[in-house]
């Protein structure tokens, strides 16, 4: 899926390729490479798990220079539970990539996703390196967004270009993940690129905030890996002058970042595991953002909730009992609920008499859920997916 | 589902019924009532959702004395979500229940379980009540325990005979509940009687204690409900000495609550909505008993985990994934994980080797996963299901 407004889909200053070097079977693209034409400006985000992975502790460590030239990720294996071997293999990753872009390893930065406790074949990584770099284009974002899928069903690409202090500023962002979906990045991966010039400090923050409203406002499944990781490199080959903090130019940047963020989250949602509809949940008129957010996450993340969503059942019922249980003082007379627009409850009690319509709209394969309260004036927004048979079919078997 | 060590399920000094009022279809039994000869000692458990259901807030209020004669319960129509209605609902429920039974209204308690949103038909209960006091008998406990049944498939009971001080004493519970199961009372009705003679302060002491090991230490899908409801009456027939706190025969008490308790709440998870197995989740070497219960909690709850061991796949990975998740900070060198004994996971890493045992664990219908910390001495159980096709199948198209 590719959400640009771009005729060719290319970041200037930047290469990236994805080939298929035996890692997974069936000769599926497994190797990605990212690489910038100089050390770019860098920012990243890390999964909370205390279970990280080695790649996540490895990148930890590189990306506090704030200088990225390269990443390069595998799928089909995550490199995680693999103890000390484990960051051997981790490390021995990034110098392969050094070694054949010739740069230097504390430029380079590695992921991996797959499956948990298997050692990473890195005997494969290395002899798919060379061919990799051989492949390396302007053009091999799609192969590289190709190359870092696991269960997901398809590529996702977001791309805006911009003007930014007069000149053309391009900002695109590959992800993946499909299942473990939940706060603090969740089984995700996401590598943004862009040639804008942007000072660390600011990319830092606006890369921070633009995933706390997209990456870290998305829920699958309620689980957490010990993998994610969201990137992004900005190269500054588009000649602007440095985007420093709170000046305009920082805000159309922010503006482009969050829309391919939130575009590539609501992606990341609609290929959820087995899932078959986008549920966009907003709450309003809470006290604080926190509790806002707190709030749409436990409907969004309830069980119930997702598989009467799943079923077309308009069951406010569990929806406001999600939204109750979680000790956040809700008045049940103040609070209303809406589906796209349509009043479900109001007043502490269902509402009659639009059933016909609410029915028309449990058939949509996007349905926005509005949770209107009565007790501040804060809000937030959470994608969740449905729960379905098929999220049970693709968990029960996919291996450790 | 029957757990004594009785010879006839009864306790001296109450009786108990159940009958179909038509609240359901089918000639379903629907309408449950339990009734001490005198008023007993009393103390109740109630959800902390914010949407409490009528029935719910009724009985905070009455337990207020502790002192209850009689509970009618209803299956088929859970009075939430039914504003001021539902609360008038409520009040003629209980009065229905006191003019039948000649005693007053302050004496009684209420439940409701099933749909949330639809107001209660009154008339039914009202037509019904009549019936049900004359059907009551020392022998209704059964019929009690299968009327208050929603989608769960068996009833179920649990009671234990012990002697106290000298004097035989009768514990039983009936409990009903197989989704939106969870802490904080989820979707769970629960009633206890005894002849002990317990003093007041004791009994709600002893009765919290037990509830927290029990029903507020099983998850089924993550949804906490808006009605559930515990109860326990103590009618005082055995003739022991009351029973007061911190003494020989409050530890005898305790102990047959707790065990009573912890049966039924695992009939509970085992009749999980769609669930085939029972996962026994034991956290040791917690640094508090808090910590160790939300890390089996974030373990039991998560969707990998339950569809890996409905799949039967030994996914170790999933497990420590969520058991890393919540923001304790668990060091993975130090921690280890056993299926029934048999390792798992240990310094960081998978184990090998014990292949062939693992698999013969999975295929049990009840498997005792323990994660042993190396971070202190507490310690917490959680009784989890497993999460199945069959639970889509029942939510996706359970109504309101």
């Amino acid at each position: 899926m590719i959400d640009s407004n771009m005729e060719k889909l290319c970041v200037p200053g930047f290469r990236a390729g994805g080939v298929a070097s035996g890692i997974k079977n069936g000769g599926k693209k497994d190797l990605a490479l990212i690489a910038a034409d100089e050390p770019a400006v860098a920012a990243g985000i890390f999964t909370t798990n205390s279970f990280k992975a080695a790649p996540v502790l490895h990148g930890i460590r590189q990306i506090k220079s704030h200088k990225v030239q390269a990443v390069m990720i595998n799928s089909g294996c995550a490199n995680a539970a693999t103890g000390d071997e484990g960051m051997v293999d981790a490390e021995r990753m990034a110098a392969i990539a050094a070694g054949n872009l010739a740069i230097d390893k504390r430029l380079v930065m590695i992921a991996s996703t797959g499956s948990i406790g298997s050692r990473l074949p890195i005997g494969r990584i290395e002899e798919g390196t060379p061919g990799l770099v051989e492949s390396l284009s302007p053009d091999g974002i799609e192969a590289a967004a190709e190359a870092i899928m696991t269960t997901d069903r398809y590529p996702k690409i977001a791309a805006r270009r911009v003007s930014i202090g007069g000149k053309d500023v391009t900002l695109c962002g590959i992800a993946k993940g499909a299942g473990m979906i939940e706060p603090h990045m969740a089984t995700m991966l996401a590598f943004f690129m862009t040639d804008a010039s942007v000072e660390s400090d600011c990319l830092r923050r606006l890369f921070k905030k633009s995933m706390d409203q997209s990456f870290n406002a998305i829920t699958v499944d309620g689980c957490m890996s010990t993998n994610d990781m969201a990137l992004i490199l900005a190269g500054g080959k588009a000649g602007n002058r440095p985007i420093r903090r709170h000046t305009p130019e920082s805000a159309i940047f922010l503006e482009a970042l969050l829309e391919i963020s939130i575009s590539l989250s609501a992606m990341i949602v609609r290929d959820g595991e087995g899932a078959t509809k986008l549920i966009d949940i907003i709450v309003e008129g809470a006290r604080t953002r926190n509790e806002a957010k707190r709030i749409a996450y436990a409907v969004g993340r309830s069980s119930l909730v997702k598989t009467a969503f799943y079923g077309g059942d308009p069951n406010w019922g569990r929806i406001i009992s999600a939204a109750g249980a979680i000790g956040i003082p809700i008045p049940p007379h103040e609070t209303e609920l809406y589906f796209d627009g349509e009043p479900l409850f109001r007043g502490g009690r269902g509402v009659a008499g639009n059933e016909e319509k609410i029915a028309a709209i449990m058939k949509k394969d996007t349905i926005s859920v509005l949770i209107k309260l009565d007790m501040g004036t804060a809000k937030a927004r959470v994608f969740a997916s449905d729960l379905t048979h098929d999220y049970i079919d693709i968990n029960a078997h996919y291996h450790t």
